[in-house]
């Protein structure tokens, strides 16, 4: 399968990473060679890309006809957009990580996916290196599912953390961005955004029906203090930023704020860069997905299980 | 897509009730109606079985050339081994939930159906609803994965968390039956035999090299005592059943055996009727999984997946 990777940022680099040392692995998996025929990123001064027949126009990669997925990494909901909706004209599949993307623009590019016959997977968008979407869509669909929630956003989990170690808000971030876990604007991250477009995404997969997004109450960990840490931690519980989605009587609600998490609950224990997801099914009970919520190579494993994906499943609409 | 169901016990049922229930649901989902042509078990005395096929005599079913998939729930691997080998051979499709029909004659039957160019799925053989067997052979196969731990069946847990009570294991066990966890004989369960079918089926999925069952080293939990749970328990930790399979130096090493966990590892809180599984990656560090591992509509949760995957997915070769 010849692919194009547009957006070489820290995800796109460990998508080159995984496929250059798991390459016999991975094609032995998928059941094909795998060949970058492209690789593009405004920015033309990367590291160790002399191997790769690199361009600054995304265009050209979206003309190739030899090139059958894009895989698109690059983020946000403008350009992108562009470029999700000329891959799926060109029929092309398309590959993404961008939950902001897929939460805002996502009913209108599944329906031209669906037009053109063409498919689009998304693993890497929620939960990093945790399988928990093709979990939901695939797996579990069947189980009644009432309520799911988690730890969606590894910045802001990373972050809290970091406060319960004595650090301030302020420091936390810093630390964050240093560590390669936060962006240098991470806005979305601590005001809780990141979280609702994924929480609105697995309800989506859930129950088939996006949510208008100004309907979810989104409240971020921006205002979380040194003091309400101690406290929290002085009564044995933690805060964490919890996305949830709950479906009643035909409703589904979606909230996204800082909760305090008791020892008993799964979630207490997921830490640091790490997302924990808990769904809760009338058939099944509790099912619980933890696992590295951001980070190059996690999100890569991701995607490349979304290269199975192309060429052994079926799209999912 | 037209099915027969063989074997027609707690799971069995369970999927009976699950398609009936969820019927909408699962037909929007897995894109097509799902018409249950027969189902056959030699116990002719069931309950509620009016509206169905009824047959004693699986040959009949097998002969049915309408019948597209077969659903195998009668366990073992005599009886069972026959039944997969016809199905196949017969180019229809096989969901099964049998881990110890699959650890112990998987190689021929996995052969048997790429020969016959038709698939078969298993999600329900490992950790009841949860979704692991497709999350490590289609989502994280990339990862690195170098060892994978956990809690793989549900009858020696909750034995085991009975005793945490204060049951004596006898007592524990007669409990577990009476819930509907344990067999009446569950001699495979608390020997260790059923985890090993497991965790080797596992070891398959991630090496793709099926290891000599004598092997593997096998320890049960029957020669755990009220005074090992009592010592236990005075030190803040749990006996836990564990199978464990990692690769290193190109040689693969499984060990089923009761180890002393400690609170701090996720596998602590899996107590019950719950499984839980931990990989290690090189690229993806740890991914845990955790959900129902036993009981009727988890399972038959499982077998749904796998209805999708027969209809969206590619075989497993």
């Amino acid at each position: 399968m010849k692919i194009g990777i547009i957006g070489i940022g820290t995800i796109g680099r460990g998508v080159l990473e995984l496929l250059n040392k798991e390459k016999e692995n991975i094609e032995k998996r998928i059941g094909e060679t795998i060949e970058i025929s492209w690789i593009c990123d405004l920015n033309e001064n990367i590291n160790n890309i002399e191997n790769y027949n690199f361009t600054k126009d995304y265009k050209k990669v979206l003309e190739d006809s030899s090139v059958e997925t894009i895989i698109e990494l690059i983020g946000g909901n403008s350009i992108a957009f562009e470029i999700a909706k000329e891959t799926l004209k060109n029929k092309k599949n398309l590959i993404t990580a961008n939950k902001y993307l897929l939460a805002t623009k996502g009913k209108e590019i599944f329906e031209i996916a669906k037009e053109n016959k063409v498919k689009i997977f998304f693993e890497g968008a929620i939960a990093g290196g945790t399988p928990i979407v093709s979990s939901i869509y695939e797996g579990i669909f069947s189980g009644g599912i009432k309520q799911i929630r988690g730890i969606l956003n590894g910045t802001s989990n990373y972050i809290l953390s970091k406060m319960e170690e004595g650090h301030s808000f302020k420091d936390a971030l810093t630390i964050a961005q240093k560590e390669g876990y936060a962006e240098l604007d991470s806005t979305f991250d601590i005001k809780g955004i990141d979280t609702a477009h994924k929480i609105s995404l697995l309800s989506y997969l859930i129950w088939d029906e996006f949510i208008d997004f100004e309907k979810i109450v989104v409240k971020g960990i921006d205002h979380i203090t040194d003091k309400d840490i101690e406290i929290a931690k002085s009564s044995g519980k933690r805060y964490k930023l919890i996305g949830e989605a709950s479906k009643e009587n035909e409703l589904i609600k979606i909230v996204v704020k800082p909760v305090l998490i008791d020892k008993n609950d799964p979630l207490y224990n997921v830490n640091d860069a790490y997302n924990g997801i808990e769904s809760y099914g009338h058939y099944l009970e509790k099912t619980f997905f933890c696992g590295k919520g951001a980070g190059a190579l996690p999100t890569a494993t991701s995607i490349i299980g979304d290269l199975y994906k192309i060429r052994n499943s079926n799209a999912w609409y």
